[in-house]
């Protein structure tokens, strides 16, 4: 991938710091024909929107996302794709710059700041910049675009685990998902991570977690082997996200620990008389190309840096110093990233959808 | 990344079969100026030549390298790279095609066989064609001319895990990697994993592992931001090693479990004046920009699936079939994924080396 | 080239059309710490404006553009690039749909209105929608930035042909483009185009145009051999301007009727004791990359399809029309794409400075 | 385009020199399931091959094309391609060093000598290493797959001028382009040439040339504005041809001489009740999008700067030199490049057709 840009024949190339006056997304190669509203694409952001428990950041952005190119407005107020790039505005609204006009020179512990430094001699320090979580609302706009690309596919994420306290996989139940402020698909962990949230986000603290994103209704034969496999590539969409330290698919780590008989999933003609897996530790992709069953991927979020406790750092001067990252943060940042790692899953489907489209006119 | 090509500036396209003439890679864009032997490119294919102990495939590859392109031959003997495509080439010698005849229809549980036919519907079957492991060793031979690129740098692996046994990471000693057949840098799992594989070997079973690789000395400052970032690109290019399941990066999936306070690395002025780190829970990358720090990154891989026991499948006219892998097979393929692993991660880099100084003129 | 995006290492992609709320441009890869004011853009968008003369539409567009992102705004109203995407936009204020109401089904002879009905199945018919030369003032916008990359490097272009009326080029003075509204290099041409094209305007006609476009300065070296050599990019990018039916560097079509001996270039020791070139029929670039000689490069423009005359046309439900286009058009497009063409120039020399830079690392 | 590769969705990465063991191609996301024989691909190169006649170079390369990879052997010979890269290998055989010795530092005029010195500090001076037209031997065989892609589509090429000599169009014949030596569609201009290019050849010197080539059948939609317009990559293909100086489409360069009346193609019902353009001065395509008439592009070849009339030129020690090319040449490269522009044009439509079904699913 190049830059600021996501795919091969569906692209999302994103732009925007936190404190400039927009962010959003060029989407370019969205097939035409495709019929939707803005609350297509608002109802997502609203998702990953801070501010919707005390779980996550207090900051207040609307968050509000505006359609300026590649579609014809239609009289019932909903538009059609018309094959030309999809300009996606987010305009910035909460920006309390002042927050950070103490750390402009200061590099925080864990963050890009340091880094940006280096490579770039000149930071936006302000949220952030580039380098903010923010940017991911531009890509949750986007990934509402990918999801309209193939009919059929439901995608859709969840939250396993909060530090060290997982869910329990025998209560997964997608409906509570909506039902909860984390995503959590296991009622019962809800109060174990509530009580273990207040704890955290009191002490000034931060923690990590896992969410795990599936895609289901994805037909076989998706994936451009060898260096655009399906699995590959929601690999590097994942890991794109801020703060993701790992991603793994199907058994992921697990499989390294089994024998090849645990591990394959054997085969059987259905009930249709079509092919059937007996079951997925796979993942829904075998030789980076997926088989038709549910595409699971997991990936970890690190605990936020931004924390009150005083880390030891150093500033631009190379002076020694000492960091509290005031400002309003999110205790676990994974929460809000469910929605992110739907996004780049669709994205990358997408565009897959396309690619396979193209290669081999199998699909229509 | 586009079907079978890796990197942006420095960019690697595989091509071939497991039983075709010849496999290799075509390297585009590596400077010119550059000195090398064929010694240099051979010696990390001999790392990953099948047949060098009874842990790995028994199949006979000399794997021996030819340059084609892209040289000024020396009088010495060496070459000069032109900064044209050097062109490298792999003959297979050892195809037994008998040994796949009987799988032409079959899909065999865990491989690639059926979402290649449903993709394309006509597949190599001899050997897995494009999905054998056999096309990473255009990788590694890509990679070597990689470890050229950038000066200072050091990149080397080790295999940290077999099944459920893991090193004791207070034993590591990267002098012992080479003493012995697993890539092992822990003397005392040696003999653990011994026994262990012997034992899945005689049942004609196989296992998983984790390997882990480290690049030392690279300059604080490589990755682009946000699609680009260094560790999306080396997640990319590990998970499309065949049979990865998992790609983390430092603390990887271990950053959930713990505390922003815990994975910050803290920074001091180190004793020669210079911006220092006092931990790498980060692996070396920021805000997906390298930090300075060692890039650690460990990879998953599955147990292959070829193995004795017999198990339910289908055939491609949707019978079902029990389809047992006979052939010449590693029972932890893992191993010889090492080098792989550091290919992959040394063209990442030397790729992103390569951008930034293009971007930001930095860097020599 | 992907879609709408132009470049490599130095990426525009621009997005909009000429009637909806806005259009733009995303610079991604601009190098970081280049110090511009809004002025330095717009500048250049005030040249190709419309409405400047009677001899170019008369639609009053303002094109102001804004910059969203990637740049740290200072104290004197100067902005320092970042090294982040760049964001341009430039709302569109004078639109009359009403205009262009009657051709919503009828396809303009010489225009795109069929041909983005087949492809795409639907079209956005207001002022052309994509297809409007509207889309050329982001490009205007980026090659602004593009000529901040490369510090001494002078482009400019001329008009130096309408319909058969040529200039007379031992006339050629640059200093005379910005004294007429022609930009042409020949004062003796000015009053035979202006009684010229006085006649095509008051027809209702239109006429074709040749543009010349120039970079002095631009080190040896430039260009990436084989698939792109920069005289390749740059007939890439002059062709992709809308109405271009033909580009040619330095000797062009004439070098067909030459000789070798005529044609090739001879080179001396120039006084400073320099490679020197002796002629510069190559246009400043050999093999594909640049000699240090000035590049040249002309295009070809055909005249605008909008022409008050009827044409025979059908419409998109197969009737035979009649068509007529109304609304207020260019009777000589080729005037205002000449900073068009020094845009893309711009762009493309960019984009080959910046990858030259990281595969030799010759350049600062 | 990157560096050695052309195309987005059906790759060609060329690579190789004149005097190394052998050039070839990888062609990347040729579609499955295609049926082809090795005489499929080497009547091609035939037409390309030298040693024809007495008008081209007396080298003798019989130019015998492999297939390495991405295909399944039939048993009759042929061979059907599976989706994966398909490795083309033309092994270099008369290749004599010797000649090229005495200008290894020097710089031939008109040749890429200085350009490829400047910009990578080293250079393959046997037979002009990367930079010699035998490169366009692996884009020839890339391109006759590249015609097995899309049923329907006749590409072919003729030479319409040399030096200033042009055929009568009105005697266009296509059956006569291989009747003759120059592929020729005018019987009556080939007396013409013969005597003329005896004349050049016998003066050691050499001369330019025109070619056409045309593509029938290609059905109306390809092409993906803004920056990836099919005559933009049309040109971008033709231009990174060597010794290219100019391309045009259609009316080319004429367009800039007539009005909007005459240029504008007017439509009709035809009698098939389907669109009908009445001219196509637009060579097939407009705003970047092919019409469904015949696609028609011109590029003009310079002449061959090996000439054996000394030209004053310097060497890599900076002494001023003369120099003299000796070894065998064509007085006219322009014949050799008709199959060579077949090829590039082949190859852009099929990457376009594959890119539009992508996009839109319209196409099969």
């Amino acid at each position: 991938m190049s830059h600021n840009t996501f795919g091969h024949l569906f692209r999302v190339t994103t732009w925007g710091e936190s404190h400039g006056p927009a962010l959003g997304a060029v989407v370019d190669g969205c097939p035409p024909g495709i019929r939707f509203t803005l609350d297509d694409l608002q109802s997502f952001l609203d998702k990953r929107k801070p501010g919707q428990s005390r779980f996550v950041t207090q900051r207040r952005e609307d968050d509000l996302v505006k359609v300026l190119s590649g579609v014809m407005p239609q009289e019932d107020g909903s538009m059609i794709s018309t094959g030309t790039p999809i300009s996606l505005m987010i305009e910035n609204t909460d920006q309390r710059s002042k927050d950070y006009g103490e750390i402009a020179k200061r590099y925080r512990p864990g963050h890009a700041d340091y880094t940006y430094d280096v490579k770039y001699g000149i930071r936006d320090y302000r949220g952030g910049g580039r380098s903010s979580a923010r940017e991911t609302a531009a890509r949750v706009a986007a990934g509402a675009l990918a999801r309209l690309v193939i009919p059929g596919v439901t995608i859709r994420g969840a939250l396993v685990q909060i530090g060290k306290h997982r869910i329990n996989r025998a209560n997964w139940d997608w409906a509570q998902v909506s039902e909860n402020p984390f995503f959590a698909p296991d009622p019962e962990i809800v109060p174990v991570w509530e009580s273990y949230l207040d704890e955290i986000r009191k002490a000034g603290s931060s923690v990590g977690a896992v969410i795990e994103v599936v895609a289901e209704g994805v037909p076989a034969g998706l994936g451009a082997p060898i260096y655009a496999k399906l699995d590959q590539d929601i690999a590097s969409g994942l890991m794109s996200i801020n703060a993701v330290k790992g991603v793994e698919i199907g058994n992921g780590f697990g499989a390294a620990e089994i024998t090849g008989e645990e591990n394959a999933d054997e085969m059987r003609i259905g009930p249709d008389g079509k092919p059937m897996f007996l079951s997925n530790h796979a993942g829904g992709i075998l030789g980076g190309i997926s088989t038709g069953e549910p595409i699971v991927a997991r990936f970890a979020i690190k605990p936020t840096s931004s924390i009150l406790t005083e880390r030891r750092s150093i500033d631009s001067d190379l002076n020694e110093v000492d960091v509290r990252t005031k400002g309003r943060h999110d205790p676990c940042v994974g929460i809000r990233a469910v929605p992110v790692g739907e996004a780049m899953l669709a994205c990358t489907i997408a565009d897959h959808y396309l690619r396979d489209r193209g290669q081999t006119g199998r699909l229509k």
